[in-house]
C-alpha cells in the first residue's frame, strides 16, 4: 500500500512554514494511504452509473485535507504501537468517514442550503454536475460510506465482526440526527437560537464533533484497543474537533479584522467570548487533549501534533 | 407486540373489494407491527433537533402501504415456520428499508429531481417544511436506517453479529450507486438511453427490485435460513418488486388510454413491448415466484399471496 514505513518520518526536528517538519510528513503520508485506499475502494468512474460516479469522484477528489481518516490512521498506531497490524485493518473504515465528511459538503453547498458555488477554488458538485446529480452523488457518498464500513474482505480479514458492527453503527449515529445532520439544521437555525457558549459547543459538537469523536473511536477500535484507550482517544477526537472549530472561529474574526470587515452574523466563539476568552478555550482543550494521551507512549505522537497543530496553526 | 397471532388470518376464504380476505388481513396486521414499531424505533419529535423529527415523522407515516417491511416479516414467517422468533429478530432490519424507502420519496420529490408537490394526497415533505429541512430529513433516514439495523440490541439479543453485518451490506449495497441511486441517476436520464426491455428491466431491477431484494433477504437470514433459502427469498423478493412495476405501468397505460391522454414519455413495459407482450411478462414473474416459493411450504402463502396481489391487482 505504501512506500515509506510510519517511523521514517518521526523525529526530523526542522522546520518548515512554522509547521514542525515531522507533522508535515506524517500529514503527507497518511494523506498519500487515504488517496490510494480511497481511490481504489471508490468504484472508477466509467462503470455503470458514469455519470454518477463523475460527481462522486468530483467532490471527493477535491483537495481536501483528509483530517478525518488521517485522525482515524493516527488513533490505530497510537493503539497499535508495534505495528503488529496492516493498514488494511482500518483503512476502510477511514475512508468511510472521509465520504461522509464529502457528502455533507456536497449538501450543505446546495442553493437550498449554504448556496456555495465554490469550494477550494474549484465549482462545487451542483454547478458543475446539476442539482440532482449533487444530491444523488451526496446520497450516494453516505450509502457506500456505511456499505464499505460493514466489508469485511476490505479489511482483509483484519477486523472482528463485532468490532465492525460498532464502528459501523457508531458512524451512523455520529453522521445522522444524532449527530451531524442534528447539527447541520440548528446551524441552518431550524433548532432554536444559538446564543450562549452552551448552545454553541452543543452545536459544534454535533455538527463536527461527532464524526472527529467516531474517527479516533474507529482507530482505536480496529486495533483492539481496550474500552479504556476507545474511550480515551474518542473523546480526545471530539475534544479535537471543538479545538479546530474555535481556532476556525479566531482566524476568521482575525481575518475580518483585517479586511476591516464587520465581524459575522453568524454565532461564533470570539463573538459570544470575545478573543481572549476564546483563545483561552483553545488552550484548554489544549491541555484537555494532551492529559487523555498522557497513558499513551511515543505512539501517540502524531495525535499529540496534530493537536498541537489544530491551535497553533496560523491559516 | 402484536395481539393476534400470524396464524389467525390465514383461512379465511372471504373476499373483499376483489382481494382475497385473508391477504386483506394480513397486510392489516403486518402493517399494524410495522407501524408500532417505527414509533418506537423513531425518536418521539419533541427531542432535539425537534424540526427536523417533525419532517422525518410527516414523511415516514404518511399513509406508505409498508410493502417492503410486510415483504421482510413475510420472508421471516415462511423461514421461521415453527414460530421460534419473536419478531423483534426481525423488526429493525424491516423498519430500516421504510426510512430508506421513505428517504428516497422525499429526495425524488425535490423541486430539482421530480418536482412533485404532493404525494398520497398531502404536501410533500420539502413543500411543507422547505427544502432544506427535507434534503436533510431524507439524510437522516437514510442514516438512521442503517444504524438502526445495526444496533444489536434492537433486535433484542435475536440476530448474531455476522447476520447483522451481512443484512447491514446489503441493505446500503442495495439503497446506493449499485441499486437506488444508480437507478434514480438512470430514471433522471443521466446515464444513457432507456430504449429496450433489457434496459428498461436494468433501471427497474436497480430502482426498484433491489430494496425488494434486500427486504426479503434479510427476512430469511434473521431467521436463521440456509444459504438456499435465503437466496430463493433474495431472489423472489426482486421479482415480486420488477412485477409491482410491470404492472404499474400496465395499470398507468390503461388510465391514460381510459383518460384520452396521450402515452406517457416515460419508459415502460407496454410502450416497449405493447399491452399483450407485458402482460405475458407479469405472468411469467408470477409463475417464476411460484416456482421460487415450491421448496417451502404453507409458511410461504403470505408470500404467494403477495406475488398474485402483485399482479391481478387493478389499481
Amino acid at each position: 500500500m505504501t512506500t515509506t514505513s510510519p517511523s521514517e518520518h518521526q523525529h526530523q526536528p526542522e522546520e518548515e512554514d512554522g509547521v514542525p517538519l515531522r507533522l508535515d510528513a506524517y500529514l503527507r503520508d497518511r494523506r498519500l494511504l487515504i488517496d490510494q485506499a480511497l481511490q481504489r475502494f471508490l468504484p472508477a468512474p466509467d462503470r455503470w452509473p458514469t455519470k454518477l460516479h463523475e460527481a462522486m469522484h468530483w467532490a471527493l477528489f477535491g483537495g481536501g485535507k483528509r483530517l478525518r481518516p488521517v485522525l482515524a490512521l493516527a488513533a490505530f498506531e497510537a493503539v497499535d504501537h508495534h505495528r503488529d497490524r496492516p493498514y488494511e485493518a482500518v483503512l476502510p473504515a477511514a475512508c468511510a468517514v472521509e465520504m461522509i465528511h464529502t457528502y455533507s459538503l456536497i449538501h450543505d453547498d446546495l442553493p437550498a442550503m449554504d448556496d456555495d458555488d465554490e469550494r477550494r477554488g474549484r465549482p462545487t458538485t451542483h454547478v458543475r454536475y446539476g442539482e440532482d446529480l449533487a444530491i444523488l452523488a451526496g446520497d450516494a457518498l453516505l450509502t457506500e460510506a456505511l456499505r464499505l464500513v460493514l466489508d469485511r474482505d476490505a479489511y482483509r480479514g483484519g477486523a472482528d465482526a463485532t468490532r465492525i458492527i460498532e464502528v459501523g453503527r457508531t458512524l451512523a449515529e455520529a453522521a445522522g440526527w444524532r449527530g451531524m445532520v442534528g447539527g447541520q439544521s440548528t446551524d441552518l437555525g431550524h433548532e432554536g437560537a444559538v446564543d450562549s457558549e452552551e448552545a454553541l459547543t452543543f452545536l459544534h459538537r454535533r455538527k463536527t464533533g461527532e464524526l472527529f469523536r467516531y474517527a479516533a473511536m474507529a482507530g482505536a477500535t480496529l486495533a483492539d484497543g481496550s474500552p479504556e484507550e476507545v474511550e480515551a482517544l474518542a473523546e480526545y477526537g471530539e475534544t479535537l474537533g471543538l479545538a479546530f472549530q474555535v481556532v476556525d472561529d479566531l482566524l476568521d474574526d482575525e481575518q475580518d479584522r483585517r479586511d476591516g470587515k464587520p465581524q459575522a452574523q453568524e454565532p461564533s466563539f470570539p463573538a459570544l467570548l470575545g478573543l481572549e476568552e476564546s483563545r483561552r478555550r483553545a488552550e484548554q482543550l489544549h491541555q484537555r487533549a494532551l492529559s487523555l494521551l498522557s497513558p499513551f507512549g511515543t505512539s501517540a505522537d502524531p495525535l499529540r501534533l496534530l493537536m498541537t497543530f489544530a491551535v497553533e496553526r496560523d491559516h
